[in-house]
């Protein structure tokens, strides 16, 4: 029996509409759907692709919310385990992951251990949430000779992040955004950033100027400073 | 009457099936159709929505492939006047572009004329090219705690850019080719770059490692060097 084939399909950012006419396709044809479970039951890609899955079987891999690489190094090996044996079956799994598969996703690393496993892998792109982010703003994320930094949640050298000169997005702000904030005020940048929470979801929130936020924002926040042109 | 609506729609890197569902539904619901003339009748973005605007009425406009600010200026400016005009008439246009419209479009100079003069104008995401690049590389552009930095064509500054501490992508690399295989060969960093030219589209072609490209590539190039992590 032919071995399935892993698709790591995007699924964009959050509105349904964003879903490729690939993504679609892969998910309908698809015997399993793997779904990334992040154990607090928020499981935002379900939601998005539920019209074209109905009565699919569905696998949960786990997805922890860790940076211990421990637990996350047992995680992604127990992905591979439960994926390539639905593949050996001649299976084939539709892996949904939000936004893009190559930007920031964490089944990248389940990704790279079924190929070591000298399977067939394949990537879906999906539209990722700083370019929802930038069109709900209504405006370009870098034009003409722009450079455009993305810049993970983490915020390890934030300061040196900041000091690169391009137009920046600063992705998941969640938890560091007072940090980031407060980083921005004491540059002089506020004015120059926006932010937008759950992009194209049900609990959006645009804010064109980010120094207008007073609130603690969650983790599918994404903020964009624009480049000042000093030197 | 009501005036129509300006949508600039992005309609991804170059398979069709790269289209949302999104982009699929304004372009059916359009009035018509706009679609960036280079000059050269290079309509690469006409092929891609092909099946879904049959019967539509087309305007052509003008993105000319210079740098001279006062023609560029000039075709912005007359485009604006030309869709404004469908606009006053209750039209809803859809103006397609390649990629994403907010990552280095022309058509964002029209875009923001349109609203400029009072008018609704919206931007459609699309899956950017770079996303589809590294999907076809089957590897990813950013993980963890990397930045990713994106630079485009124009390659001012390319030593300033290569030495920023992030994952790059050099956009549109066609011209300045030569000139950055040779930068990154003197830096030891060829052995971390690959190469994608017209990605997704029948001429498509991929160097998983760019030093082993000799010819010369086309204007749809894209350039994905790793980070070395070093200091």
């Amino acid at each position: 029996m032919n071995k399935g084939i892993l698709y790591g399909v995007g699924v964009g950012p959050g509105d349904p509409e964003l879903l490729t006419l690939k993504a679609v396709r892969i998910l309908k044809e698809a015997d399993i759907i793997a779904v990334p479970d992040k154990g607090a039951g928020e499981q935002t890609a379900l939601t998005i692709v539920k019209d074209y899955i109905e009565g699919k079987e569905r696998v949960n891999c786990a997805a922890p919310m860790t940076r211990d690489p421990v637990r996350l190094e047992e995680s992604y090996q127990a992905n591979a385990d439960r994926l390539c044996a639905l593949l050996d079956q001649g299976k084939n799994v539709a892996f949904i992951t939000l936004g893009d598969p190559t930007v920031y996703s964490t089944y990248m690393y389940t990704h790279k251990k079924v190929l070591e496993r000298g399977y067939t892998a394949r990537l879906i792109p999906g539209v990722p949430s700083f370019c929802a982010v930038a069109a709900r703003l209504n405006t370009s994320l870098c034009e003409g000779s722009d450079r455009l930094l993305v810049v993970p949640a983490s915020y390890e050298h934030l300061e040196e992040s900041l000091d690169v000169r391009a137009n920046k997005v600063l992705m998941k702000a969640g938890k560091s955004i007072g940090e980031l904030q407060e980083a921005l005020r004491r540059r002089g940048e506020l004015d120059r950033a926006s932010l937008v929470e759950n992009c194209g979801m049900e609990n959006e929130r645009v804010y064109q100027r980010f120094a207008g936020m007073e609130e603690k924002t969650g983790y599918f926040s994404v903020v964009l400073v624009k480049d000042g042109g000093q030197a």
